[in-house]
């Protein structure tokens, strides 16, 4: 099913027809492929264009003449043998045409130039006013290595002025952000070319991942989650039984060992399936809730790979919970508690929630949907949430809910999801005995509250734009020495601020304190003491925060009181 | 350089020739190939052999009649040639002959019985008087599984009857512990076949596990140490740099990715070597000490693989200490404090350590190897440890010691490991400017206090026999109701238990107190409290310990003052 494009969709596709215009009049000797409109503008891959960035501002002008001259789009339908011979010099469109049968080829034209085209277009190329080039990168005819690589161009479109400009200033904005540029100056996280989508995790970086891992173990503890540790390796057969091996195999990292396919795992759930079948033997034993951080593998492509984002290694804050059929509705009430807490209480951010229901390709009865699906709308309700419902976008295996965290720059992330599976426990014949004395097959809830945490560090990272709060914050205090002779001092505040549990440094150089407080700025440290003889004499502290609110003769027994305090309840403040 | 073989390996190598005698009398189309005396026994391979267990009694009384016999072992030197004939008809001992040269064959003649051998035994078969058949196991011709398949018999022999049978005495107290048999009957950890030499640890076994490593990280805060998580599969040209391509690659699950050859990792250095790089500028830097927990894999040969104590997928507690020269004996000696803490201090254990130097072929200079050499034995020295030299025995790339715990068996496992590395630091150009204003290569300390936290774990459940002390024991209560009257109060005993941290569950069934002492006994739960009409009236507790001493009228709150300070100070109590 093709969804329908959208007045933007429109105008974003118009703009590829005006940009390959262009690029037709400046380098005629370039062939066009193909190219769609995306999620915040377009894209059109181009043979033979060996252009720079610094090209983009002459095709941007040489566009802005195509939209002045006010072209009428003309839809033309066209047989496959006309349409062979109009595109006779481009072998690419040639390859898309070969796939496609008479009365359904159409071609646009503007003026002198016609493309390829089943249409969603604006009538007229004037429409196109408020766009931009914004960068090149290379890509393959299909996506594919072994085909030809091609220059893909991307660009943007609005409606208005003001829409453009402000997408633009919100991409400066982010550009700040940017957590792999972040992750480098604050020695968070890197990548390095040997562990290609495998992000390496600096003692700093690291401090955050394990702070993330230690609250979701609290929450484990409260809500009757129980952690697991697995291998990462299985047999061939373990994922045939779940139907990775049928459905997922590209995307694993396979080989052989002892003469048999090996897979490294990419997901949690058959390793959690195995484990079921020896923790369950009766209804008194479920809810089962595993839980398990395991490394995950997905072989994507290496060219698709984007900082945190889209990663090959990764671990998520995984769990399976196997429930009784007639405990769905409660157990989704609560596993939405977990989100809301996260998001809401815990990060004070906002998410935006989609409900998608049963695709037409799918698994087991209508009953078990009718119940999922229900169970899952009731859930949302009763919290109160609002959500939007996605028909025919659920799992084949079960309808699911995505929740969208919106950053401090209003963007979206897909981040938590919660999926309700009738198949796999059907598949691994997972049973268990019910208080009827028959056997039953459980539910599973398939759930990540955070997602991927590198993903989620990511999103992090950008949010705070590197400025964590105190229970994240690699380094949450520096004790700065105003002179030689308060040293002593400063490291017996750094011992007892240390004790207290909390991450501190010291900077006893001789440098002066409006240097100090540069650096530690700059490292983003949360505090900022600064100890000189009143201090001293007092048994307190001068208190600099890094959004520059100063408190003097603070007793060091409050100071760590207050942070003491703040990690504990996790404040964001 | 060979070992002089010990009286005990003689006698042993002595018992080898007594059981193939035998079995060339009970079975003489069976071709004998290889067998050496080992740690607690011996063994030896045969073709075409197919006995079962039940036969090895009869080859016992076969053993015990040539035993009688009294045949005296003669040496015999003869040529290539005549070996050849010899052996003629055995195709196993011709491909050995084909190896040797004139001059150095040698067979061992006992009555009609001979064998090729290069000696090491007593002077008569009489000798061998207390001996014994363990089990069969199925090898390879030379190890490998190209090569046809063999019958293997294991064997022990002692020149006591005395020490014979306690060695049978402590098999059977051993196989009580045997830590697969417990950890399946605690559902601590188990194996299963989709994923071999990779354990799944069940919920009750991740707490031991995740405690070790929370007792691992408490102790990184305080010594200096940072968590990195790092990648697991890497680019071939990185294991090249480190010398594992060419040293270890038959142990490494290697795989192709992107058209280049990956390997996953089976050691944690080049990960670190590469974050030196980011990390470290000048002698300011140092000492770095960056921890990691990373999933390793060894590819090792299926037949090996044991429990918890040889798999394919692990975690070691390890650390790589960057350090410069001058600083190494005093970096060494926190090292072996570490150790000193984790077995004396912590576990209550004691030691062996034994110190390997310089081998014959080995990387690097003498000066450094005399300095590593001298600072690792200072060390020992100066902390009071005894410890053995192996000379010749370190790795080649530098001196290390090795620490074996003795059990409560007496076993010795070996466990940590310190290491001084020259070698990596070189082959990954890593360097800092010292205070002296030029460019110097820092020293890498390889070490790991627990070693592989698996093998660990399997040690410790035989150790504690899986009455493991409450800090690490997966139930720590069980609060027990004596009526249906008394379950209010036993469930808030075991929430007021939970707040304060402790893993606590209830038992509030229909069953006798007695009844539910005997479950809670079988899961070695570590305190039985049992809450009647009695405590609920004097809010206190009736408590029984696992090794049956039992308490009256304790006030709840003093119960969890007294768990939660055990919990602290990691009490064996």
């Amino acid at each position: 099913m093709e969804k329908v494009p959208s007045e933007l969709d429109k105008l974003r596709h118009t703009a590829v027809h005006v940009m390959t215009h262009a690029i037709k009049e400046l380098y005629p000797e370039a062939l066009p492929t193909l190219g769609p409109p995306i999620e915040n503008g377009f894209y059109n891959d181009y043979f033979n264009l060996p252009i720079k960035e610094e090209d983009l501002g002459k095709i941007e002008e040489k566009m802005k003449e195509i939209v002045k001259r006010n072209l009428s789009l003309v839809r033309i339908e066209t047989s496959k043998k006309e349409a062979q011979q109009l595109f006779i010099h481009n072998r690419f469109k040639l390859e898309l045409i070969k796939d496609l049968k008479d009365g359904e080829i159409t071609i646009y034209q503007q003026g002198d130039f016609i493309d390829l085209c089943r249409g969603g277009h604006l009538d007229s190329t004037s429409e196109v006013k408020h766009f931009k080039l914004m960068k090149l990168a290379g890509s393959y005819w299909r996506g594919d290595a072994k085909n030809p690589m091609l220059t893909r161009i991307y660009g943007t479109a609005f409606f208005s002025k003001q829409e453009l400009d402000s997408y633009l200033q919100m991409l400066v904005e982010a550009e700040k952000r940017n957590h792999m540029v972040l992750g480098k100056r604050l020695q968070l996280f890197e990548m390095h070319e040997e562990s290609p989508g495998a992000p390496f995790f600096y003692p700093k970086g690291t401090i955050i991942y394990l702070e993330l891992m230690k609250f979701l173990r609290e929450q484990y503890a409260n809500r009757g989650y129980k952690e697991v540790i697995t291998p990462l390796l299985y047999d061939k057969s373990l994922w045939e039984t779940s139907g990775h091996w049928e459905h997922y195999q590209q995307n694993m990292f396979v080989l052989n060992v002892d003469n048999r396919e090996f897979g490294f795992k990419s997901m949690n759930c058959p390793s959690h399936c195995l484990m079921f079948r020896n923790l369950v033997n009766s209804y008194r034993d479920l809810p089962l809730r595993l839980a398990d951080f395991a490394a995950l593998h997905r072989n994507e492509l290496k060219g698709t790979l984007a900082g945190l984002t889209r990663v090959r290694k990764f671990s998520q804050d995984d769990a399976h919970n196997f429930i009784a059929e007639e405990d769905l509705q409660n157990e989704l009430l609560k596993v939405i508690d977990f989100v809301d807490f996260v998001y809401k209480k815990t990060f004070n951010v906002e998410v935006e929630i989609k409900l998608s229901t049963r695709p037409e390709k799918r698994l087991g009865s209508d009953d078990h949907w009718d119940k999922a699906e229900a169970a899952l709308e009731m859930a949302l309700k009763e919290k109160k949430l609002d959500f939007t419902i996605d028909a025919g976008e659920g799992a084949f295996y079960g309808p699911k809910i995505d929740i969208f965290m919106k950053d401090s720059l209003k963007r979206l992330h897909q981040l938590a999801t919660i999926q309700v599976d009738f198949q796999m426990p059907l598949r691994f014949n997972l049973q268990f005995d019910g208080a009827d004395g028959k056997k039953h097959t459980p539910i599973m809830i398939h759930r990540a509250i955070l997602g991927s945490l590198e993903r989620f560090i990511g999103v992090l990272t950008e949010h705070f734009e590197g400025k964590f709060p105190l229970w994240l914050s690699p380094i949450q205090v520096i004790v700065m020495s105003l002179s030689d002779k308060n040293i002593a001092y400063a490291q017996k505040v750094a011992v007892a601020l240390s004790q207290a549990g909390l991450r501190v440094e010291t900077d006893i150089s001789g440098e002066t304190i409006a240097k100090k407080v540069r650096n530690a700025q700059l490292q983003n440290i949360n505090y900022m003491i600064t100890v000189g003889d009143k201090e001293e004499q007092a048994s307190s502290l001068a208190i600099r925060t890094l959004d520059g609110k100063v408190k003097f003769g603070v007793p060091i027994s409050d100071f760590v009181a207050e942070l003491v305090e703040k990690m504990r309840s996790r404040s964001l403040a």
